[in-house]
């Protein structure tokens, strides 16, 4: 049996804020979006399809409860969710927070422009935000 | 209470091709890349998480059915699913087929580029096609 290891372009750009059961929560490193990501850790999962029925249900109930918190946190007006996968195949689901005129808006996010860093005191901040809001 | 209707954006680039309980099917016009909607058939939802709990589940359990027979009939790399919603704000679920090279490959398709035809004849063929492989 192989064992879940986070992909090492997400371990990277993103840094580990809460441990959700099936999901470790991460919060991206980009400034120009409140971003997490959900990625359950589960081994060699590509789609949400090949997920057991059951952690396909946990995966759902995780990642609405991070976009209410992350909406609750921010005030966005809008969340995007998406699972995209087209270069990092480790099943991971987007969840952004997006406003009127931030960056590409009301385009996407994936793909657009260059990385603007976030500090490690303000990924901090966020992710205390979002863990209180969740709790 | 509010009944549920259609965007009228949804309705003019997509045709409805199946009712999965929760959910409308839908096709989206476009030859660029098969391209479904799920929408699910409730009044004044634009988040998942504005779903009652028992929806999310039946949202979670009808997208992956389609993802999966998508991936079934096309022979995709990969499905990307995606919940975005900046402009049309009623809730509605992206499931796309994509194949290294296609159109903006490996970036999203949201926003890229103009619509390209996709023919009756030709949505009628596909639609016939991921109803028989969700049977």
């Amino acid at each position: 049996m192989q064992e879940f290891q986070i992909d090492p372009r997400l371990e990277r750009d993103s840094m580990a804020i809460a441990d959700l059961g099936l999901c470790q929560l991460r919060l991206m490193r980009d400034a120009r979006w409140p971003w997490l990501l959900a990625v359950p850790q589960r081994a060699g999962v590509e789609e949400m399809f090949d997920l057991a029925p059951l952690d396909q249900t946990m995966l759902t109930f995780e990642v609405n409860e991070a976009a209410k918190a992350l909406k609750t946190v921010t005030g966005a007006n809008k969340i995007n969710v998406a699972a995209i996968g087209n270069m990092v195949r480790q099943l991971h689901v987007h969840v952004v927070a997006r406003f009127e005129g931030d960056a590409n808006w009301p385009g996407p996010i994936w793909g657009y422009g260059t990385r603007e860093p976030r500090s490690d005191d303000d990924c901090a901040a966020l992710a205390r935000k979002i863990a209180e809001a969740m709790a």
